[in-house]
């Protein structure tokens, strides 16, 4: 179901996040809003944490690619988790919340020499070593600075999960990685071994996203092992971690059923040590990498409807005060989010509408075809599943300002990110004189 | 082709634009970097407007979502042209140019109370009215203010416009706009007629992106001038604007073979005047919308080549320094561009490679296939027809920084927008109390 943490509809008929009635935090913050639920995205984070961390020495990090920002890495600092970072921005952003370096993992299929840099500067934990280039580049950089550099490598194994299938093309025609078919992989790892300023940690594959079926991982396990013990029999070398990526699927809408954690982490875990044994290696340090899964489920976007039209016959549209600008996922990915009128949450849903936004773009449609109670100008519609790319991905197209995100726990809402003004919009502008008026 | 305006392939064999070798601009202004040949984009504005004003009273208005800033509101206000804004921020933009409000038409299917009035504080020249629900509001704020604001109403003709052909569905099931066909549209003339707040100039439509085929806008004009013989005919009225939209083609990659300007604005208005004539109506004034056809192909963006990975067998990926945060074209809609290396402009084409873009995710790609010489990490990617809907449409992704536009002219280069730093990317970030370390 769309509610989730602490999300409820209270006595007045409206939905509340964190004790707040929605209706309140529009009011004093504005629309339209996203809203993370800080209790449910911790809840999120300890039950992924724990649920590996029974099966002994395993690593959650938290990929911020899917929403990072200042107060996002104070709490994934303060659950204990890992953090992936994927740029010099992220990272960045991480060191600025005073993330600790060696809890970071640096992600990235072209990776900068400033970044790579940056990097070794702060000391992160692990730099995932996706191309030659990258790994050349890496090693001297690593050998000017008198470093030994601890590292994985990123592996393309061929696999791509579906739901309820392996596909087992497709994925190697990737950008990522050193694909593990055509030997490059192979390659990879006696070069590592051989590179002074490289320390060769362990390996890195990731098999897709929105998977629903834990079993879906078993296939890259089984690969990964297999290679694993390859490189053992021919280099005596045995690698200490396995990083199995992310792409843990949660509930956007129905249809979608999400295991449990407990469930992701008895599949995977148990998998790898099977594996394991019969390849006669010590069990890796397994490292997953959700994002999505954590914090989407604990973010609701909230919009204000606008104008209405009925094409007769065909469709009603109602139009809210955001769109592809606050959240592209359902233009480039087709993506598909639950709703609520926060403010008729306990009206029958007897009505089908669409949800467009407001660019100036017919592809700018939130959610096509979602049975709502009659929805009024001044309604508040709040959209579930949005903590995760949709600020990370969010622009100022139709040069609309981004909207602010709050945090809510315990009835306190406290900004985490300020509303950009029309201001903002022109900050970065520049007159050349020619052109003044 | 994709060299336009002043680009061209100077003796060095480099890429140039407004007369500076592209490598210099790349030194002095950073990668990725976005570039606009200023003569070229003054050439487009030039082109089509005098092509239209050939045959009478026509305006030409730049739709200001395919790239705003307020160089570009200038340089546009500086050719005689108009201008189309969609939102707040786009209207905000042009004023703080100093561009007159009587030439702005402001669009949008959503709009605000707040954006509504914004317009009718500056005067903006006409409101296109786009449902019911604004109409109603319109009329009121305008009567609260004491005023008398001049519309279009936006009509959906159920046509539209693809290369080759007519699709006479789809258009109709549209987030915008009255429906011609189920008598709304007609409605909305009678009701916008009868409001005292309202003075009803014309009629708005628009039936696609990317068109090639100037007779794809005869059965729109066919189906619009009748619609205005039906409004004379029953009420007496006769409208004076008609405004036919955008989406004039332009050539991103082969296949894409656009008409001249000259050509659009004989078949278009050779095919109002016949109609209006037939159905005993006066020339209305005829109004277009480029955008893209007036900016994109005045655009190239430079970005600096980093890794690569060849797939044994299927494909060589080479990556780059930006991707979809600064062009989420190619992810949204499939788009094509053309690309050339520009410090090896003169050296045979004879690798077919693929462009990946940086950020961690396998859509990140900005083209398929594209024939390029042998590359190497430093060299200089110039991608072209990139005037429109990228920075416009950019986004922080992967937390990375958007890219610095430089505008180009006989040898002079001006930043005209700044490129954001990492700490930009922290400004709007606020840590509660309870989570500071």
């Amino acid at each position: 179901m769309f509610l989730t943490g602490t999300m409820k509809i209270n006595n007045t008929g409206h939905l509340e996040i964190g004790g707040i009635d929605v209706l309140h935090l529009v009011k004093d913050y504005g629309s339209p809003l996203w809203v993370i639920d800080e209790q449910g995205f911790r809840d999120n984070c300890r039950s992924f944490r724990d649920a590996f961390l029974n099966y002994g020495d395993t690593m959650v990090l938290y990929a911020s690619k899917s929403l990072c920002c200042l107060s996002i890495c104070r709490i994934i600092d303060e659950e204990g988790l890992g953090l992936d970072v994927v740029s010099g921005g992220e990272l960045y952003t991480a060191l600025q919340a005073g993330f600790p370096a060696d809890r970071i993992y640096f992600h990235g299929n072209n990776k900068s020499r400033e970044e790579l840099n940056m990097a070794l500067e702060a000391g992160v934990g692990r730099i995932v070593v996706d191309n030659f280039y990258e790994l050349e580049l890496l090693n001297n950089l690593s050998r000017e600075k008198g470093l030994i550099t601890d590292i994985l490598l990123r592996i393309t194994p061929g696999v791509e999960a579906h739901t309820h299938e392996y596909i087992k093309t497709g994925q190697i025609d990737s950008k990522f990685g050193f694909t593990l078919t055509d030997g490059q992989a192979w390659e990879a790892v006696k070069r590592a071994l051989q590179c002074p300023g490289l320390f060769l940690q362990g390996l890195h594959c990731h098999i897709g996203s929105q998977i629903f079926e834990p079993e879906s991982f078993q296939h890259t396990i089984e690969l990964m092992i297999e290679f694993m013990k390859k490189i053992k029999a021919e280099t005596g070398y045995e690698l200490a971690e396995l990083d199995l990526g992310g792409g843990f699927g949660i509930y956007y809408a129905p249809g979608d059923l999400p295991p449990t954690t407990e469930k992701w982490a008895e599949v995977i875990i148990n998998h790898v040590k099977a594996q394991a044994e019969k390849a006669g290696l010590k069990m890796p340090r397994v490292i997953i990498e959700p994002g999505r899964a954590l914090i989407s489920p604990a973010g609701v976007t909230l919009y204000t409807i606008g104008s209405s039209k009925e094409v007769t016959g065909i469709r009603k549209y109602i139009a809210v005060d955001g769109g592809m600008n606050d959240n592209p996922r359902p233009a480039l990915y087709n993506a598909r989010h639950s709703a609520i009128i926060a403010n008729k949450a306990q009206l029958a849903a007897d009505e089908t509408v669409s949800v467009a936004g407001k660019c100036c773009e017919s592809g700018d449609m939130l959610i096509w075809d979602v049975a709502l109670p009659q929805a009024e100008a001044g309604d508040i519609l709040a959209v579930f599943a949005t903590g995760a790319y949709t600020y990370s991905m969010s622009s100022n197209y139709n040069r609309q300002p981004r909207p602010a995100m709050v945090l809510v726990n315990q009835g306190n809402a406290d900004v985490i990110i300020e509303r950009e003004t029309y201001k903002d919009l022109i900050r970065n502008d520049r007159i050349p004189g020619r052109l003044k008026k």
